[in-house]
C-alpha cells in the first residue's frame, strides 16, 4: 500500500530531509528536525503525490488517504495528550502548503483548525483566557470562510469595524471576550447567509475542507504566475503539512519570530532576526507591526531602539541560538528558522536554507568553505549564478549629490532611479513602454508580484527585512527599500509625502537598496566594485569549470567590460552594429541603393577604414585572446529608413530620385525577414561585402600583430548557413582576400573560418559542414526560432498563455529547450566532431548566459559559451556548477 | 592507367549502352550500335570523367589523355583508310557533346574538322565536287571560329551577303566553287583581323581547340539554365564524341534525316520521320527548310505533298526501316534515330529513346507491354509522371466558335490562349506579371528557352515536328504549333499578318497544339477526356503502388476533380479558404474585432452553419473515403483588410470606431507571420474557434452518415505543433465537442485526431506526439521553410542565384530536400511509429505531387501523399514507379 501520509513529532519522524520531492521542503525539514529531537510541534505531511493524484483524477484522492490521515491524527493526539474535537482539551491544528520549492505567500494556509462552538470553551479553559479563545475562533472563521468556503474576508472586516464603532473603540485589542462571542455569532450568521448552510462544526469536515482548499490553491493565478517567473514546473505539486497549533499570542510570555543563522543581507556570521511579542507568525511576515530585533547587535543594523529578544526573554533566546547553530551545522547552510514561544516554551515551526543577498551568499559560502564546514565545490553550488547579476550592475556614484528625503531598511541591494508609480498594473504598463519606474506601496502583497517584476525598484513604508516586499525583491534581484515609515502614501491621490515634500506619480526618485536611502530625482550611478569574496569564488569557479566562457561584444566599452569580467575571448562580434553609426550608415545606404557592383564597391571602400579601426581596437583590447567576428547578418532593408520623410531625406542626401529609393526599399521589403535574404545569402549575392569585411579584419590583424609583437588570430564566421557549399563559396572569397593582404603586408597572417549554425538543416548536416568549417558556433536565438517556429518579435502574443497552460515551462528564447533545440545542437556537435575531431563548438546568443542552458552545454561537451559581458561571471559560475554536478552525477552521487 | 577514351566502329566498340554515366547517352549508344554491327561511322568518346577532371583541375586534362586520343584517331584512320590531315584523302571528323541526359541544342558542336588549305583539295578530289569541298571548308571556318575562336558568326554571314550581292545572286547555292574559294580567303582574313593570328591549319590543334570549346560549353549560360530547368546536376559533366564525318550534302544521292520508330505525337506504331535530300543534319533540326516525310503514310499526317523517302530512295529506306525495328527491339523502347545517306550509303549517327507526347508515351507503353516486348513494370517506368500534367488540363471546347486564321504542325498538344509577344524577354516579363502570353517566332533557338518556359504556348512559322521549337515545347509540356508557314512575322513592328488580318503585340490568340490550329481571340476550353491507355496505365499503377494518394482540396469542384482523378481521400482540407467568402469574412472579422469570448462566440455561431454545409458537401462527394480536415491555420491579421479605406469601411459596416479597428489591426500585425500566432497557438488562444469547427465537422459527419447509411469518419488536425501538450489541450476540446454532438444527435460518431508536423521540433519529438496523435501529416511546405530557414514569399531574392551557383540543385519548396527536410521526416516517422506502430504518416503540400519527393516518401515507407487534384494521377504513377524501383533496388537489379 502506498504511503500517502508521513508523521513526525518530538524525537521521531517517518521522513527525513532528503525526501523534499515527496514531502516538500517544509515537510522534509520538519521530519528532519523532529528526528534530531528539536522542539517541533507534532504533525504529519500529506505527500506531493497526493496532489498529483488529485489533479490527474478529477480532483479526487487515493482510497487509502482517509485512513492514513486518521491514523496520523491519532498519533498527534497521543503525542500531545489532546483530542481533535474534544470539548475540554481540544487539539488544534494548522494546515499549510509546502512544495519542493518555496513559494512564499502564494498559497493558502488555515490556522486554529479544530475550533467550534464546543472546543472554543476548552481552549478558553486550557489557556485560561476566554478572550484569546474567542479571538482565535473569530480569526479561524474568517480565514476558513475566506479560503475554504469562498466568503470574502472584507465582510468579516466590515463586521469587526461595526462592532468597534458600536463599542466606540479603535483597536481590536480593546474588544472584550463577550464582544468577541457576539462577533463570532455575527460571523457565523454572515457565513450562513452567504453559503446557505452553517459554518462547519465537525473538525474532520473542517480538515478535509482545508486540505481541498490548499491543494486547490496550487492552481490559483498567483501561484501560476509565481511558478512561471521562477521556472517551477506545475507538475511538481505541493505537499500539505498538518501540525499542532502553538500560540505566540497567548500573552507577554509568548512571541513569534524569524531567525537567520547569519545576516542574510551582508552574510556576516551573526545571529540575526526579528520577532514580535504576543503575536501570531503571520504578523511578522505581513509587516503590519514593526518587529523587534533578536539581538542587541541587530538594533544598530535595523536602526531601531526597540528591545531585543536577547533582552526580553534571554533564556528562550539562548535556546533559539543553540538550535540555530545546530541546524546550520547539520544542514551545512545558513538557515531561516520560524519559531514561536508559547508561554515561555520554544517551538520550531520551520527551517530552510535562508534567502540572502548575493553578497551575503558569497561571503557565507567563502567563510563556510574556509572554515571547513563545506567544500569549495559546495561553496560554488551555494550561489545561484543568476543572482550575480545584481552585483554587476551600477551603484550610486559616491561623488554624486544626493537629496536624501527618507531612509528605510536596506531590503534588497542595488541602486536604481525611476518614475514613481503606485500600483502594480501601472508599473506593468510603464514597463511595456520601456519606462523605468519605482513601485511605491505601503506594503506589498502577492497580488503585486507582476508589478514588482516590472518595476526597476520597490519602496515600502511598512514591514521589515523579512516582509513580503523584502523577500520577493531579493529573490527577483530588484533593489528594494522597505519600512520607510516616515513616508506617507496617499494611494488615491497617487502621491506620497514626507515632511513638506510631495512626490507625485511620474516624478523621478532614486532608491539605494544597499543603504535604505530614498532620494529625489535621478542620481548618477557607477560600476560596482566587486568584493574579495566574489574574486575568490570566481577563481574557484575558473579552477573547476571545463567550458570556456567568451563574450558577445563589439563596442570597445563592452569589450573592456567583458575582459574585466573574465571573458576568455569574444565569441560573437556582430559587425552590423558597427554599420549603424551615423558616418557609416550613409555609406551603407549608398551601397544598398547602388545597382551595380562597381558603385557598391565604391561605397564599401568608404566603410573599410572605419571597420579596420574598429577591429584594431578590439584586437588591442583582447590582447591576443581569440576574437570571433561575424560578418554582416541582417537583410539590407534593415539599414534603410522606414518613414517616407526619411526616404525623401535619404534621396536628397544621396542626390538620387525619391522614386528610385522607394522602389529599392519596396524591392527589399520581406514578408518574413527572419527567414530572409540574410547572412550567407546576402554575402553570396554581394560578395564585395564579405570581401571588404575580410580585408578590414585581416589588415587590422596584421597591424595589431605588429604593434603587440604577437600574432592576432581572428576567427571569421558568417551566419545562417543551410548547406556546406555556401561556406565553401565564401571561404574561397575569404582565403583569396587573406592571400592578397598577406602579399601586401608581408605579415604571416593566421586566421580560421567557421560558421554559425542557426538552421535545423545546418545542424543536421554538420558532418559535411565540418569538412569546410574550422569551428561551429550555434546561434541559439535563431536556431530556437526556426526549430520552434517562433519569431522573437511576435512570440509575446501567445507565450504567456503557453506558460500559464504549461505547454512550455520556460521561454525557449531565454532557456535553451533541451528536447528540441538541444537535440539539434547535440546531433550537430556529434556529427561535426565525427568529421573533424578537433572541431571547436560553442554557442552564442541569450542562452550563453543562462545557467540552465550552460548546464546543458556542459553535459553535451561543448567547448565554450559566449554571452553578454555582464553575464560572463554568471556563465563562469554556472559552468563550474555544471562541471561539479556532472562529476557528481557520473560518480553516482 | 585510367581509360579516358573509348573507341567504336563498324562491328566493334570499347563501351556499351550500359555505360551512359561514363560515355554520355550518345556515346554509349554509338558504342552499342557499333557492336550490333549497324552502319555507324567510326569514332571515339572522351568520357565524362575527363570533363570532371577538367573542371576540378583548373581546366587541364589528365596526362594520359593526349596519347589515348592519338591512339583512338589512329584506329579510325585504320578503319576508314583515310588520314587526319592527309592532303589527298583526308579524314574529317565531327566533335559533339553528349551528356548523361539529353540537352538538345544547348552545347557546341564542330563539324568538318580536319579541313585546311591542303585537305580541302583532297576532299574536292574524293567527292569529285570542288564547290562542295570549299562550301564545307567555309562552313567549318565559320562554325569553328564562332565556337572555338570566339569570332562572331554574323561577321561571316555579312561577308557571304556581300559576296552574293557582288555576284548579284540570291541563294548560297548560286555561288560557284571559285566564289567560295575567294570567300574562304575572305573568312580567313576576317579571322586574322579579329584574333591577330591565322586560322589554325593543323588538324590536331583544331581538334584540341574543339575539345576545349565543347567542355567549356558545359558551363555556358544556356546550358546552366537548361540544367536548372531539368534538374540535371552540374557535376554530371558531358562526354565528347569524335566521329568520322559523313556527308548528306554531296548530291541528290545524299540525304539526312531523323526517324522515329513510332509516331512521337500519337504513339501509333508506324515508322515516322522527316528528311532532306542533299543536306547536312543541322538543316533538319534548325528548321530552315521544310523537310519531307519518310513514308507515304506520313504525308497525310504532316499535311504535305512533298515526296517521301520511301518513294525517293526505296532501297535505303528499307535498310533504315530494318535498322529502326532492330533498335526498338534491342532497346525495348521507341527510338529517335539520326541518319545520313552519303552517296546512297546509309549511316546511323545516333539513336536514343525518342521524345514523345504523353499520349504517345502511354499508347507506346501499353502496346509494347500488351505485345510482350516489355513488362507492365517497364511500361509504367516509361512514362515521366510529370508529363501527365499536360493531359489533365483543359482542351478547346468543341462547341466553341473558332476563328481559325492559320494551320501549322501539331507540334506539342494542348490548347491555350494568350496575348501575342514576339521576344523571349517580353514573354518572361509578362509571366512575371501573371499575364498569359503566346510566344510567336519565325523559329526558336536555344536563346529563347526562358521565354518558351515563361509563355503559355509557342507558335512558329518555320520548322517541322522535330524543329527546336517542337522538341523543346514537348519537353516542357507547352502547347506548340510549328511551321505555320503562311503567317508572316514582322519582328520589328511586333506584329504578324496572314492574308489581310494583322495581329499586334498584346492581341489575344488561341493555339491548339493537338491540331495545329491558330485562332483569333480566346476560345473557351473544356476538361480533357482521358484516353483508354491512360486508364490502363493508371490501373496498372494502382496495382503496383503501395503509397496511398490523396488530394488537397476544399471546394466541391476541386473535391470532384480529385475523385475523378483517383484520389483515395482528402489529405488536406484547408478550412481557412472557406472563411474568405464574402458572407463569412464579415462574421470572421466581427470575431477578430471582438474583445471578449462571448462576442467571439456570437460571431462564430454565424459561421457554424456555413461550415457545416461545406463539410456535408465534402463528405457527400467523398462517399465514405477518408477526409482530413485542418482547422484554422493563418494568423488572424490575414483576415483583416490591408488598406486604410478598407479599414474605414469595415469599421462602418460593423458599427465600430475606426480607431478600435485600426488598433486591433496594429496589435495583430506580425514581424514574421510565418512564425506567428497560427495553428495551435491560435486555437489555444481562442479555443472557441476549434470548438466551432469541430462542431461543424461532427454535425456534418452525423448528418451525412445518416444520409449515406454509412459512417463518415472525419480526421481532424491542427497545424504548427511544436509540443505534445498543444495537441493534448486541443484533443480535449475536440473530444468534448464530440461528446456533446453524440449526445445531441444520438449518432455513434467516429473520428480521429492527428496533427500536422511542420516544425523541426515537432518532427524530433514525434515519439511523444504520437502518444496523443492518431496520425502525423508532414506539412512539407512549412517544414521546408523552417528547416531551411527560408520564406516562400522572400526566397526569390536569392534562390535563382543559389541554383546557378549549385548551392542547391532543386528548389526545396518544389522537390523535397532529402538531406535536411527528408531526415526530419524520416526521424519523425520512425520515432512516431516506435510509439504507435499503426500510426498513419503522410505528407501534404507541394511535394506530395512531385515525383522525386514521392520516391523519397516510398523509400522511407510513409503511408500516403496528398497533392493538388490535378497532380493525383502524377502521384499515382510516381508512387508505382517508386515501388517498382525500390523493389528492383532491393532485389539488387
Amino acid at each position: 500500500m502506498a504511503q500517502w501520509v508521513f508523521s513526525f513529532g518530538d524525537g521521531w519522524a517517518d521522513g527525513d530531509a532528503a525526501m523534499q520531492q515527496l514531502l516538500g521542503g517544509k515537510g522534509a525539514n520538519l521530519a528532519e528536525m523532529s528526528a534530531l529531537g528539536l522542539p517541533v510541534p507534532p504533525g504529519f505531511t500529506v505527500t506531493t503525490e497526493v496532489c498529483a493524484h488529485y489533479y490527474s483524477n478529477n480532483k479526487t484522492y487515493p482510497n487509502e488517504l482517509r485512513d492514513q490521515v486518521s491514523a496520523a491524527l491519532a498519533k498527534i493526539e497521543a503525542a500531545i495528550g489532546a483530542s481533535f474535537g474534544d470539548a475540554t482539551d481540544p487539539l488544534l491544528i494548522s494546515v499549510r502548503s509546502g512544495g519542493r520549492a518555496s513559494m512564499p505567500g502564494m498559497m493558502d494556509t488555515v490556522l486554529n483548525l479544530g475550533l467550534n462552538d464546543e472546543t472554543v470553551a476548552g481552549l478558553a479553559a486550557r489557556s485560561g483566557d476566554e478572550r484569546f479563545a474567542y479571538d482565535s475562533y473569530r480569526r479561524f472563521i474568517q480565514i476558513y470562510s475566506d479560503v475554504v468556503l469562498g466568503v470574502d474576508h472584507y465582510q468579516f472586516e466590515e463586521l469587526l469595524e461595526i462592532f468597534k464603532e458600536g463599542k466606540k473603540v479603535e483597536l481590536d485589542a480593546e474588544l472584550e471576550a463577550e464582544d468577541l462571542k457576539r462577533l463570532v455569532a455575527a460571523y457565523k450568521e454572515a457565513v450562513r447567509a452567504e453559503i446557505g448552510r452553517d459554518f462547519p462544526q465537525d473538525p474532520t469536515e473542517q480538515l478535509w475542507g482545508a486540505v481541498d482548499a490548499v491543494f486547490g490553491s496550487w492552481m490559483n493565478q498567483r501561484a501560476i504566475t509565481y511558478r512561471r517567473m521562477h521556472n517551477i514546473p506545475p507538475s511538481w505539486g505541493t505537499a500539505i503539512n498538518v501540525q499542532t497549533m502553538v500560540f505566540g499570542n497567548m500573552g507577554d510570555d509568548c512571541a513569534t519570530g524569524v531567525a537567520f543563522t547569519r545576516n542574510p543581507s551582508t552574510g556576516e556570521n551573526n545571529f540575526y532576526g526579528e520577532f514580535l511579542v504576543n503575536a501570531q507568525g503571520e504578523d511578522v511576515v505581513a509587516g503590519n507591526r514593526t518587529p523587534q530585533p533578536l539581538t542587541v547587535a541587530n538594533k544598530a543594523v535595523n536602526n531601531t531602539s526597540l528591545p531585543a529578544m536577547e533582552e526580553v526573554m534571554p533564556h528562550v533566546f539562548g535556546q533559539l541560538e543553540e538550535v540555530g547553530k545546530r541546524l546550520e551545522t547539520h544542514y551545512c547552510d545558513m538557515q531561516d528558522i520560524e519559531f514561536t514561544v508559547e508561554k515561555g516554551r520554544l517551538y520550531i515551526l520551520q527551517t530552510r536554507s535562508g534567502k540572502r543577498t548575493t553578497n551575503a551568499a558569497m561571503r557565507i559560502a567563502v567563510e563556510m568553505a574556509n572554515s571547513g564546514l563545506i567544500t569549495r565545490d559546495d561553496a560554488l553550488l551555494q550561489i545561484e549564478p543568476s543572482t550575480l547579476d545584481q552585483l554587476l550592475h551600477p551603484h550610486l556614484d559616491p561623488k554624486a549629490k544626493r537629496n536624501v528625503i527618507a531612509t528605510g531598511l536596506p531590503a534588497s541591494p542595488g541602486a536604481v532611479s525611476g518614475r514613481v508609480v503606485f500600483t502594480a498594473d501601472d508599473a506593468e504598463r510603464s514597463a511595456h513602454k520601456d519606462e523605468k519606474v519605482v513601485l511605491v506601496r505601503k506594503e506589498t502583497s502577492p497580488e503585486d508580484i507582476h508589478g514588482m517584476h516590472a518595476a526597476q525598484g520597490i519602496l515600502t513604508t511598512r514591514g521589515g527585512m523579512t516582509s513580503h516586499a523584502a523577500v520577493v525583491a531579493r529573490g527577483m534581484g530588484r533593489p528594494c527599500v522597505s519600512g520607510a515609515g516616515r513616508i506617507q502614501v496617499d494611494q488615491e491621490a497617487e502621491s506620497f509625502f514626507i515632511n513638506d515634500v510631495t512626490i507625485a506619480r511620474g516624478d523621478w526618485i532614486t532608491i539605494d537598496g544597499s543603504t535604505g536611502e530614498v532620494m529625489l530625482g535621478q542620481v548618477p550611478t557607477v560600476e560596482p566594485a566587486l568584493s574579495r569574496d566574489f574574486a575568490t569564488l570566481m577563481a574557484w569557479a575558473d579552477e573547476r569549470r571545463r567550458l570556456g566562457v567568451r563574450a558577445n561584444a563589439e563596442t570597445p566599452e563592452d569589450t573592456r567590460t567583458a575582459r574585466r569580467f573574465g571573458a576568455e575571448g569574444i565569441g560573437l562580434c556582430r559587425t552590423e552594429h558597427m554599420f549603424f553609426e551615423i558616418d557609416r550608415i550613409v555609406a551603407m545606404r549608398e551601397m544598398i541603393l547602388a545597382d551595380e557592383e562597381k558603385a557598391r564597391r565604391a561605397a564599401l571602400a568608404k566603410i573599410l577604414p572605419m571597420q579596420r579601426t574598429d577591429f584594431e581596437e578590439l584586437f588591442r583590447i583582447m590582447q591576443g585572446l581569440p576574437v570571433t567576428i561575424r560578418l554582416l547578418d541582417p537583410p539590407l532593408h534593415e539599414f534603410l529608413p522606414q518613414t517616407n520623410t526619411e526616404l525623401v531625406e535619404l534621396a536628397e542626401s544621396l542626390g538620387t530620385k525619391m522614386k528610385l529609393v522607394r522602389n529599392r526599399a519596396l524591392q527589399l521589403r520581406e514578408a518574413n525577414p527572419m527567414l530572409g535574404h540574410r547572412g550567407y545569402r546576402l554575402a553570396i549575392s554581394y560578395p564585395e561585402i564579405p570581401e571588404m569585411q575580410a580585408r578590414a579584419i585581416f589588415e587590422a590583424a596584421c597591424n595589431v600583430s605588429k604593434e603587440l609583437g604577437q600574432t592576432v588570430i581572428p576567427e571569421l564566421m558568417i551566419p545562417l548557413a543551410a548547406t556546406k557549399i555556401e561556406i565553401e563559396i565564401l571561404k574561397e572569397v575569404i582565403d583569396r582576400v587573406a592571400g592578397e593582404v598577406r602579399a601586401e603586408t608581408g605579415v604571416g597572417l593566421e586566421y580560421s573560418v567557421g560558421t554559425m549554425i542557426e538552421l535545423p538543416r545546418a545542424a543536421l548536416r554538420a558532418g559535411e559542414i565540418a569538412e569546410t568549417a574550422n569551428f561551429l558556433n550555434f546561434g541559439t536565438n535563431d536556431l530556437t526560432q526556426t526549430t520552434f517556429g517562433i519569431s522573437r518579435d511576435d512570440v509575446g502574443s501567445f507565450l504567456g498563455n503557453y506558460q500559464e497552460l504549461g505547454v512550455i515551462e520556460a521561454d525557449p528564447l531565454v532557456s535553451l529547450n533541451p528536447e528540441g533545440v538541444g537535440e539539434l545542437i547535440t546531433q550537430g556537435s556529434q556529427r561535426g566532431r565525427a568529421t573533424r575531431p578537433d572541431l571547436k563548438v560553442g554557442i552564442c546568443g541569450e542562452h550563453g548566459g543562462d545557467p540552465l542552458s550552460i548546464t546543458f552545454c556542459e553535459t553535451i561537451g561543448l567547448d565554450y559559451v559566449s554571452c553578454s559581458p555582464y553575464r560572463v561571471p554568471i556563465a563562469r559560475l554556472a559552468a563550474a556548477q555544471a562541471a561539479i554536478r556532472l562529476a557528481k552525477c557520473r560518480a553516482g552521487v
